[in-house]
């Protein structure tokens, strides 16, 4: 009985077993698997953001790993989030706003004021001016015609070193995608990066350009997204769940770690023919469970390829 | 402080408040509150499917409910499901699978075989034809026009009877949005709807004319979508995760419950002129906080406003 309801699971998420798919089609995951190193980009110590939560009694240690987001997007804010990673200001604060799908919201504890010499940063940072050049090669360019169908929220949607944009009226933008973290922020303020949330449900892009986005969850996106619902309004934790809170034992910067054991990550470069392959396949599927390919594919859909590599020795 | 992270917090995820924003601009919230009793459709016992999980030690009772799709869609494995409740089919099996960004999955135990006597359905069936006509008046097809940009998976997209749909080639099938539930299946066959699944994640819209969708999650949802995540392939808890494993206790249609216990819904009319009013607010939110209205909105990011009513006297 076991080895049918495998089975069964395994074919509804995943592609058919590869003995049974034509070779010419293969799946993305095994685009991903073949990619040659010189496809994958090693992300700097300084963009990497490790977050520690509190441990369960049923899963160790909850290390949470983000990537800050590269230039030109919100580098005020990424600098503001760097400077109070270096001040450990994060740690002891907690996870206090879980909103089904919608985001996990953290920072701030009631009784902590973020520093008054952060950067304000303006509105005009949401979303930046872009001229208009690509670099991605012609080959790649060709493939990504036969996947970008359409997008509902922007002229044109596509990736710019390994993060998912907007694009229009000459501007570029990073769009809300699960596991991309933002900043909180109130009304007629653009906030500081002290209060951060992470994505976790159906992509608000709504919030495009309407609040900063800073980077993405690359690991540890579970120890967020199946975190308790608060029961307050929008999510927020009620005084009577004020336990289900999720403590912050500590958030560094990966260049603060001792070299030995600083995580090491790369993603998979968005400007590859990997990519462009791996992309077309996740618009594309068909085989012997995919019987209809969907012709298309979300920008949201696309999640960027990304892999733990061995500490430096 | 905590006014301040409160205000902060709110404004990330709501509207500004009231007072702040044109009255011309009602929030989506504010238009499905000011809805007409008669713009709510109740949906029937007999569509409704109660399922009862383990309690917690922190949640008490955890009753997940789900909407079956009406026809057109998917009305044999919707058979099947209704004859699984009522042989209490489900009871004692459990929540196995939990993939995060994807499906919690639940139904067969590894000592429990589907009954034989189940339908087995067509594949034709994931997308009847449509013969092309709508039913929806001119006022809510001019207001529909304007928060309809664009679909990346189909030619067009709808909402009909309550539930988001997709249209192409003189068909018409549901899409996989957040909560919606769907017949997990092996490859070659097209499942009974004895194995069940939810989507927790960003809308997996590969799937559509691929699995049969089934109905949706209308309450409850957070009580799968924050589930711990198995680490065996695809989300299957290991061995040595099978405690994680949620006991279902009970599958009821709510048409077998005793009157007076049944739980009862209704969803905004997707017909109504209130639902257009809800669906191109989302699609152009401007106010104080949404300073760039998105122009567009994705068909899974309006999720059909859903209310619960007291019991029948």
């Amino acid at each position: 009985m076991k080895g049918i309801l495998l089975f069964a699971a395994l074919a509804l998420a995943g592609p058919a077993p590869a003995q049974d798919r034509s070779p010419n089609e293969p799946s993305p995951s095994e685009i991903v698997t073949a990619a040659p190193d010189g496809d994958w980009a090693e992300i700097a110590p300084d963009d990497l953001l490790v977050m520690e939560l509190a441990q369960g009694r049923d899963t160790g240690k909850r290390e949470v790993v983000i990537q800050l987001i590269p230039p030109p997007f919100s580098q005020g804010w990424v600098d503001n989030i760097r400077t109070l990673a270096m001040a450990h200001w994060w740690d002891g604060t907690s996870v206090y706003r879980v909103q089904d799908n919608y985001v996990a919201q953290w920072g701030l504890g009631e009784d902590k004021q973020p520093p008054e010499w952060l950067k304000e940063v303006p509105e005009a940072d949401y979303a930046p001016f872009w001229p208009g050049a690509r670099k991605t090669s012609d080959s790649v360019r060709r493939l990504r015609e036969r996947w970008w169908k359409s997008d509902p929220y922007a002229a044109e949607v596509d990736f710019v070193d390994g993060f998912p944009v907007a694009e229009g009226n000459r501007q570029q933008w990073p769009v809300h995608c699960y596991g991309m973290v933002g900043v909180a922020r109130g009304t007629g303020d653009t906030g500081s990066g002290a209060d951060l949330y992470a994505v976790i449900g159906q992509a608000p892009r709504q919030l495009d350009r309407n609040i900063a986005l800073v980077g993405r969850v690359i690991e540890g996106m579970e120890y967020l997204s199946s975190l308790p619902r608060g029961h307050g309004e929008l999510g927020f934790y009620t005084k009577d769940e004020a336990r289900k809170q999720m403590p912050i034992l500590s958030v560094r910067l990966a260049s603060e770690l001792p070299e030995k054991s600083r995580p090491r990550f790369e993603y998979l470069s968005t400007d590859s023919e990997s990519f462009a392959h791996y992309a077309n396949a996740r618009a594309n599927r068909h085989d012997d469970f995919y019987k209809v390919p969907a012709g298309g594919v979300d920008i949201c859909n696309v999640p960027v390829p990304i892999r733990r590599v061995e500490p430096a020795k």
